[in-house]
């Protein structure tokens, strides 16, 4: 197969930087000076918390672990060897007594329910930690799978500051490859890690290159869907990828966006009541 | 003391068929038929519940019901009797062992901690319940309470739509009277339920009365902060209740927005990117 088009390389230290000054200006604008995060063993957390311990230092950074019985042992191995070489304080959470406790009693559930169930018990727990140790949730979802909806909502999606929101999945890679992200992690296939076995691409049905190749070129290039099936089918892949890629981008719009609110006074919040984040900070 | 102006009345039916629109109109838009809603035994959901039955009629809608040991017995009873009343599906979930098999792992709580892990929670069981069901999740926090950030961020202010939003609190009162909310209900002071004797307004330290005064005239009619002063003094209430309900509008301004995306790209996600919500659907 031909190859796809090589997408924009950038400057790894001066990005690093600077999406490490931006998680460090929203920690202490809300008057805090640390962070917590999810660390599951995959590249995304990791990513996230090299940035995090850039931002903030080391001392400042809790990694949270949050097993569920069944995920996969080398998981959260791979997140304390990560955990390990950066010198930051871990903690383990099992996810597994709750997560039973509901599973319980709704007996037949499918994998995306139980998912889901596990992604937003992790955001419980993150967001009460953060609460505990007066520190700021940060956030892991890469730009590609927050287009594409390979997320949940509530769940995983659920931060205070996310400094991976605006780098598709290959800038992920070039960039915890530049941020020392251990081997381990870089080369294993990404999972949601919900049964044995499970990849994102497998689950996706493309391959996450093909997804960034077609969103870049469609969102910052401005590519028509015709031009798009064009640069596929010339790299030799099926054409029918790129309206897969696109419908979900459409149907996971409502994930990216807050609650619908029922519009009927002339001052309706989100409308044309629109503050910044952190006003009166 | 002296009386706060009247706010304007809007004519009820005429509203809650507006609201009762928007609800049905999300739901089928998503192709789905059903909705599901939390009734807690307190106003704001029991107004909810009343306009999801007149936008999709009662056998369309399930109210869950999801106490925690220690929430008083009389919400649960007065939820079961608005459910019964209405003649709509009810489903009790106790989120008790979900609750307790973490916070026996974290031992001592504030009080906070715990109702906004509560909160999270009940948030999990109803969107399992709507994935099972293949129904929308309606929401039931009001415009006075999203103002005043007096709500749990990703707990109960996460649904898919809600008719509430744009809604003062006495709003709320005089519509759940027109559409026949228990006497019951109408009738107790707002609690969030996480301690007994536990009132909203007590835990605020001023009235919704004056917080919707403040709101509306600083919102709707752009009353400078001095002159929202001499409305409450003229009313004989503690002047100081504007700032401090200014300064929670304000300080929670990130309870009403999406996490923030450290912005590296020309096209970001919820900047330059931003769609219908309803996009592709």
């Amino acid at each position: 197969m031909a190859k796809l088009p090589e997408l924009p390389t950038f400057n790894n230290e001066f990005i690093a930087n600077a999406l490490a000054e931006i998680v460090r200006s929203e920690v202490k604008k809300t008057g805090l000076s640390e962070a917590v995060l999810g660390v599951s063993g995959g590249i995304d957390s990791a990513l996230s918390l090299a940035i995090a311990i850039r931002a903030l230092g080391k001392e400042n950074v809790t990694a949270v672990m949050m097993p569920y019985k069944s995920s996969n042992p080398d998981s959260l191995g791979d997140a304390e060897k990560l955990c390990a070489k950066f010198g930051v304080k871990a903690e383990r959470v099992e996810i597994t007594p709750m997560a039973d406790a509901y599973f319980a009693r709704e007996g037949e559930m499918s994998g995306t329910r139980k998912g889901n169930v596990m992604a937003r018990l992790r955001m419980i727990v993150l967001y009460d930690l953060s609460a505990r140790d007066a520190s700021l949730v940060i956030g892991t979802s890469n730009k590609t799978e927050i287009l594409l909806g390979y997320s949940t909502l509530w769940g995983d999606m659920a931060s205070a500051v996310n400094p991976l929101g605006d780098l598709y999945k290959y800038q992920v890679f070039a960039l915890s490859r530049h941020l020392g992200v251990i081997d381990e992690i870089l080369k294993k296939a990404p999972s949601a890690d919900l049964w044995s076995g499970q990849t994102d691409e497998g689950e996706m049905g493309f391959s996450y290159a093909l997804a960034d190749t077609i969103l870049y070129y469609w969102l910052e290039r401005s590519y028509s869907v015709a031009a798009l099936k064009e640069l596929v089918q010339a790299a030799g892949a099926d054409v029918a990828v790129v309206e897969q890629v696109l419908r979900r981008v459409e149907r996971n719009a409502y994930k990216r966006q807050m609650p619908l609110i029922a519009k009927i006074s002339s001052v309706t919040i989100g409308r044309e009541f629109r503050t910044p984040r952190d006003w009166g900070m």
